[in-house]
Order: C-alpha cells, then structure tokens, then sequence
C-alpha cells in the first residue's frame, strides 16, 4: 500500500499543514462532539496522552514521533550537542506519561536515535531528518495497519459475529486500526460482519470509540456490557475475537486493555478462536514473559465518579483500578501481525519472525 | 436464631416504632443520601415499589407484609366481609405494582389468608394475626438469611478474598442478606475477609449497595469494575466467590444478574470455588434446567445514556441488554441454602433435599 497526504489527514493524529502543530481528535469527547486539539508545547503534549485525548499504543507512538519534531523546531540551539540534551529531556518528560505502551518510548528512541546517528550535522539538517522520521513511523503504521487488516480478514467469513473489546480501531492507531482493521477493510470490500463491542469500563471506549467508529462506518455493531460477553458467546453469536495489544511478550504473554484476559478465557471456555491484532513492534523479544509487563494503577475516581450525574460509591470506598491485564499466551488462538500470521508454539515462532527479518 | 426488635428495626424495611407506618430505607438514594421513606398510605407504599425504592424481592415481600399490616389498622369497619373487601382491593393495587416479584404477591396472599381462615372472629382480633402474620414473614427471612449466612461462613476462613457480583445483601433481603450473609455474620464475629465486588453494570448495584453496605458494616471492600475480577483472581487475591440467585432449575443450573456465568468460567479457570447462596424457595423443582428459564431484556438506555453526565454512545447505536444469565450446574462448586450446603450432583441432591423435607 501506498500512503498519501490524504491517508495521513483522515487520521486522528496528524501534523497540522504549516508542521508547527500535532493536531488530534481529542478522544475524550467522543462521541458527542468531534473536537480537534492543537498541540504545541510539551506540556500541551505530556497533558494529551495523560487525559488520553490521544489513547491507543500505536496513535500515541504517533503522536510521540510528531510531537517530538514540533519540540524540534522550537529548540533555538545550534549546537548539536545542546540540541540533543533538551530535546531528550523532553522526550524523556514525553514518555513517562504512559509507563506500559511499549509505542511511546518506541517512538521517542526513533526520533532521538536519529540524532545520535547524524550527530556530526548541524541542527537545521538533523531537523529535517526528524521531520522525515516521524512521517515514517506513521506511514509504517498506515502500512502495518493494512498488512495487519488482511492477514485478519483472511481469518474469517462473510456474515461472521466478531466480539471485540476496547479499541484498538483506527483512532487509536491509523488508517484502518488493527483489532478493527479487518472489520473495516473487510467494509470496503463488501464483506459484512455482526460485531459485538464490549463497553469496556472504566473509560467505555467500546461504547465512545469503537461503536463509533463502527457505525459511522456502516458497519452492524451491538454494543454490550463487559460482563454480557460470556451470554453472547453462550448464544452462539460469536466466531472470533479480535482485540488489540499494548506489548507482546517473547513467549506470546501479552498486555491489553483491563478485561482481555477474562474474555481471552471466557472463549476459550466457549470454544472459540481469540486473536490478538498488533504490528511488529508491539512485540518486545526483550520481555520473556507477561510477568515482566508492569500494570499501571489509575484512578479510583475513574470507577467511582468520573462520568457519572451523581457518585456511583461512597467516597471511602477502595477501588482496585488498573489499566491492563496479561493475557496468558496459551488461551492465544494467533497473533495477527504485519508480517504474518503467527501460531504456537509462540516462543519459537515469534523467534523465527524476528530471524527471517534480520536474515 | 431468635429474631429481636432489634434485628427487625436495623432492616432496610421495618414496621415504624407506634406501628402506624412502613418505614423504608430509600434505595434509589443510595449511596449518596441517606433518606429513610415513612409510608402511610396505599398510594405511598405502591409508589415506593414502583420507584424501586424498594427493591430486592425478599426486601419487596416483607414491605408488602407491613403495609397491607398498616392499611388494615386504617380501615374503620366492624364487619369483617367489608373489612377484607376493603383490605383485598388495597392489596391489589399494591401486588399491581411489580407484576413479575413473585414474593410480593406471595406475602400478600399471606396476609389475605389469615383473614381468609378467620373470617368469623372480629375485626380487632383479625388485626392482632395481621400483626403477627407479617412479623412472622419478616422474622422467617430473617432466619433464613442467617441459616444461609451460617453455612456459608463454614466454607471460608478468616482473612479469605471473596468475589461478590451484583447486591445479595441486607437491602435485596433483610438483616444479614444472602451472598453477603456469610461476610456480615463473620464480621459480628469478629471474622475478617477481604472482599471484591464488582460493580455489575448497567445498573451498578455492586457500586451502589454491595459496597455501600459492606462499607458501612466496617468490611474492607474493594470496589472493581466487571472486567477486573480476571486479574484479581489472578492474583491470588480470591478464594471463593459468592453470588446469590433468581431462579435454581432441578439441575442445578441457575439464572442471576447478567455477568454471573462469566464470573463462574474465570473462578473455574482460575481454580478458585465458586457458591451461589439462596433460600429454598429459590429452587424451582418444575423447571428442569436453565435452559427454561427466560431471561428479561431491558431498555438500551440502560447502558447508553441512564447514569451519565451525557451520552456514551451513539443514539443508533444497538444494544443488547439482558438482565440475567443462566451459570451451567457443571461451574458450581455448591449451593448454599437455608437447609445446608448441597454439592453435586445437583439433580440428585436437590431432590433428596426435599424428600427429607417431606419426609
């Protein structure tokens, strides 16, 4: 696939056309209003992944990579030297926003190694290298998107019941989306599926973002309560799940949205396949297991107030508030990525994924 | 156990100290305000069931019990032909309110009996049996809660994490409640559990009254949202699981709120116990497996719009609402009533449960 200008503008994070700007649809108002955010400073920047107006490990990596070049162009230093110290602190400041997306310190290692492998230009050039890289790291996922959507719609049928939960559609990543991806391309192609979206609590981007992005793209989606999956796949509604993943472990372990590992187990009770949709790079071969992954804490107002007219529990009450769980890599069917599909024994086979690319 | 004033007068609902009115605690308040409803008239107590300021169908019998207790002190006639044509009507309206809640029909048709069966003793001697009639049936839940609360505190230990979905407490029943039983009898002993309640969407009841009453009672609760209870389990942090029920078929298949199969597919992937705890008269010996039992869908508002400040989805988006599920006999470690603690195989041993009744 080739990407163009367009490909780039229709998506939720974008540089804004004089490139002084990161311009994202801010994710917290949906799906009530469509507000475009204009980012501009590192606060600006650190403050928008942290409110998740941009959310989804690949948009923030996005986001990451253009919000980095922008920092760039306001650093007044000729010296390279200096110019690398400031823009690292930055992106430093940048990254610590969101500990578990393996994407955002990706992204940011991008760009900084850009400047560490081009340190003997002057800053006016290395600018220009960073503008060129943090383009490429959205291209690639425009890209890995679509390679991604393919090798997904190649795992099921017209008129199959696909659940989903959270989202990890084209909001959240570019273009098509990963876990969406096949959905939507599928779409296009005239291929209709019955997809079933958990709201997902606390933040119910199932409900805000997923079923959004669903219908406003024709597609038939019903809109569930996460505790409804296990009824839905009971009733024989469900062939496939297709969700998303923050980081993938060596051996298959992977991290996702707080719920995937309950519906990871719910279909496998239900005998049903359970995919896991990433690009590549959400795969960290430096990570053995799942139990290496850190869960972030948020919250407790995130469950007991935040959204609603009135309290939802008394204000002493504990909650217990995190982001992600790990889904353990034997209730894993394949993990659908840019480069293939990739079956188990994972540990092997992601191995041989990696080694091929590098032979 | 003797039941005391005291156990009455510290119910959700109770007969008012000069016994002139039901006095209610107004659950559509909770856990925000506190606001105790003191109900006179037919057109009080009606209103209170169709609010739901009442709710919970042992919690709605026993209202039922007082009220028509309470209009029956207000009717000014002699002749006890008038008197019950008078008390039938108002029993009536009141068992119009929620047509579905079989305890409500079933205490007023107590209550109608007793008149029924003494129709030649005077008015004021009618009144007196009215009193003890509805004490009675407050005082039987009251024991039952505690037979249950009683057995089910012989299956943990002191310190153990209890999952609990939806509200089976003090509210829905009276004194002890049925799920929540054993953890509040444990804790006037001096018993301490930690326990997890979900917060079971759509209409919140764990947030709501779960950890509101276990709260108020000194409980250390932790409040989480549906698609947490996988990593907690996970975590080691649950050793058995306690749901009360709606409906036990002969097999041992029951319906409850919606989310409580999902809990049971976790609990038994994760090897941990799981209890569904209700009267006898929660078993339906007529109804041979979950399979019969039919499942309430409800309004779509309920998980778009219903709580929230605003919208959580699309207005067009679908939604798919069911109220209860079904939990296959095969996910349950036990039931636990109010004449013990019956294991599989559960077609077997429901019935000899009640042949020894008969017996």
């Amino acid at each position: 696939m080739t990407v163009t200008d367009q490909d780039r503008m229709v998506c939720g994070v974008h540089l804004s056309e004089d490139e002084r700007s990161v311009i994202i649809l801010d994710q917290t108002q949906l799906p009530n209003r469509q507000v475009w955010l204009t980012l501009n400073t590192s606060e600006e920047l650190c403050d928008a992944i942290r409110r998740l107006s941009v959310r989804g490990a690949p948009a923030i990596g996005i986001c990451a990579g253009y919000g980095i070049y922008v920092l760039a162009q306001q650093i007044r230093k000729d010296d390279t030297a200096e110019f690398r110290a400031l823009l690292e602190k930055q992106a430093e400041e940048l990254v610590s926003t969101r500990p578990t997306a393996v994407n955002l310190s990706w992204a940011a290692k991008r760009m900084l190694n850009v400047i560490n492998s081009n340190i003997d230009l002057p800053v006016s050039q290395i600018r220009t290298l960073l503008r060129e890289e943090c383009i490429r790291i959205h291209d690639e996922d425009i890209q890995m998107c679509y390679a991604i959507s393919e090798y997904g719609l190649s795992l099921v049928k017209p008129g199959d019941g696909i659940l989903t939960h959270c989202n990890a559609g084209p909001l959240a990543t570019s273009r098509y989306g990963t876990a969406l991806g096949p959905i939507l391309l599928g779409k296009e192609q005239g291929i209709d599926f019955r997809v079933f979206s958990d709201e997902t609590r606390p933040l119910l981007q199932g409900a805000r973002l997923t079923s959004y992005e669903l219908q406003k793209a024709g597609v038939d989606v019903t809109l569930i309560c996460d505790n409804m999956a296990s009824l839905v796949m009971k009733n024989g509604w469900v062939q496939a799940c297709f969700v998303g993943c923050d980081r993938i472990a060596a051996n298959g372990d992977f991290a996702n949205k707080i719920g995937t590992s309950g519906v990871a187990i719910l279909a496998r009770h239900y005998g049903i396949p359970f995919y896991t949709l990433g690009p590549t790079s959400t795969i960290d071969m430096n990570c053995p297991t799942g139990d290496e992954i850190r869960i972030e804490q948020r919250d407790p107002d995130e469950i007991r107030t935040m959204w609603y007219k009135e309290p939802m529990a008394l204000p002493e009450v504990k909650c217990y508030n995190p982001a992600f769980d790990v889904t353990d890599h034997s209730l894993l069917t394949a993990i659908v990525t840019d480069r293939g599909i990739v079956y188990p024994p994972f540990d092997v086979n992601l191995k041989k994924l990696f080694a091929s690319e590098e032979g």
